[in-house]
């Protein structure tokens, strides 16, 4: 009933502190590690990997950087429990500053990138390959990219020695149809790898998303704790985990572990379906503009707002 | 680009008083039934038909019982803007007290009723297309009938004379491959018939399994303004219309009305995705123990609720 080929990656600390500049505690990373090691959870994506004079290290958290001194004191010294992920991000991390990972708890490193920086990702990551680390390359926003630039950069990742690509819908923008058609595509133009699923809320569609691309056999999944990301958040662990039925994962240390680290933040910060994270969705937009108006004192006047965007929408 | 038989019905104030015991306020009313019609929305649900003598009308408001006088408060004199529905449940309503459809303000009364209830339900219905209304009857809680048992009812259902029978996933149990199943099923044993739909949000995917049964053929798709209704609530109309092609139906009356109507609401009770109604729909139970949870003073502590239904379900 389950496929043995099927990785489960908690993106919670990475997405999740794309709300909260990642001012996550130790305790809660902690928490979080040890909740999904004991729930079967395949990865764990523990923040960024970024250059420290990429960014203001005052400004955010630990978990924008991933310092290996950092990652210890999560780990401990003994074996790690669960596989470390981290995200780059093209041009927030110089190639020097990225260990060799035989001197890094993480073991995975995932390119993030827009089509038009598709060959610097490549780059990047057999970088990181040579390095000794299993890499991905997550093309962001697809949903914006017209057929022959998609046609011709899928050609370049299928040229590449990166062995997971994954599908991106950065916008919430996708239906279940448009998952069916590109997740076939990307099977199609890239023989022998592996595709990842990594979907947002906006019209809660990211967990009825990720069942499509598994149909369609998409095996790396990306999900977080109680949907808890950038905007309208990401598909629940917990609605990931209850579906798939391969016995080795547990949905008890995930309910736990929402209760003790997530409920608290989820007073703190606003991640979620609401009307303007939808309106960014069906529109295909970024939720940029969403999220300011999230974050004002006028997150109530959808009205106000859907007028704006469709006015600027309307006006091409 | 879109099909001309799909008709919507938005279930606000039937669905979303199972949450206040119906104690929307006339303005409220009025203001979704202007809303729904500037919309385009096919039918507006706006209330359970019952006998007074089977509730305490001191309990309920008046969309509980659905009174002439009460409906003529709302769409006035003149001609309709829009269709309305009520719902009746087997042993609520009396037939004598069934006004003839020309002397009422309903267009269609929906019988809901359990497998076991089939038989009453066609008697019910065929009554109430006697005396002039549409029909149709929607079989609940169909994720708990067995295989033989639901073969059977179908078999009963399409002897009667009713021209529209619902496929409910009463308790948000269902994945999209459920409902392919079942509306394939359906369609098949039930030939010349209109097939519904009626999904709820526990597993965040009442929205997707509607689009799943659209793509299924399901023509009559029942949804609800920011998703108001018991527990998980419903597929949010919000959503469903952006889905939808059909220029006819607008957006944006249904998010001026959200913010000036469900916004309040929304502040006052609790409806939508929560860990207890993922749990009962995950376990494919009533949602009543995660309702009384959720509406007690330990609606956090949600690891005790997992661990309470789970030693339950283990001992059977």
């Amino acid at each position: 009933m389950f496929k043995e080929e099927i990785k489960v990656i908690d993106c919670t600390v990475r997405d999740g502190g794309l709300m909260n500049q990642w001012q996550f505690s130790e305790k809660f990373v902690r928490n979080v590690y040890n909740a999904l090691a004991d729930a079967g959870v395949d990865y764990m994506e523990i923040g960024y990997l970024s250059s420290q004079d990429a960014f203001d290290a005052k400004k955010f958290g630990p978990w924008k950087f991933c310092q290996e001194r950092d990652l210890k004191k999560i780990v401990g010294d003994g074996e790690k429990k669960i596989k470390l992920s981290a995200m780059a991000d093209i041009g927030r991390i110089e190639e020097r500053d990225i260990p060799a990972a035989n001197d890094s708890s993480l073991d995975m490193i995932r390119i993030a990138c827009y089509v038009h920086q598709v060959d610097s990702a490549i780059a990047l990551a057999h970088h990181c390959q040579e390095k000794g680390y299993e890499t991905t390359i997550n093309l962001m926003a697809v949903s914006t990219v017209g057929l022959r630039e998609l046609n011709e950069c899928l050609e370049d990742l299928n040229k590449s020695k990166v062995p997971v690509i994954y599908l991106v819908d950065s916008f919430g923008a996708f239906y279940s149809e448009d998952i069916d058609t590109l997740a076939q595509k990307y099977m199609e133009r890239l023989p022998g790898k592996i595709i990842g699923a990594h979907f947002h809320n906006n019209q809660q569609l990211a967990f009825a998303n990720t069942i499509s691309a598994i149909i369609n056999g998409v095996n790396y999944l990306d999900a977080t704790l109680y949907g808890i990301g950038r905007g309208a958040g990401n598909c629940p662990l917990e609605l990931l985990l209850s579906f798939l039925k391969n016995p080795k994962f547990r949905v008890r240390p995930i309910i736990q572990c929402i209760e003790e680290e997530i409920f608290p933040w989820s007073k703190k910060i606003d991640w979620g379906y609401s009307i303007p994270y939808m309106v960014t969705g069906t529109m295909n937009q970024h939720p940029r503009t969403a999220m300011a108006v999230m974050e004002s004192d006028n997150k109530d006047n959808i009205l106000e707002y859907y007028d704006t965007i469709c006015n600027v929408v309307g006006s091409v």
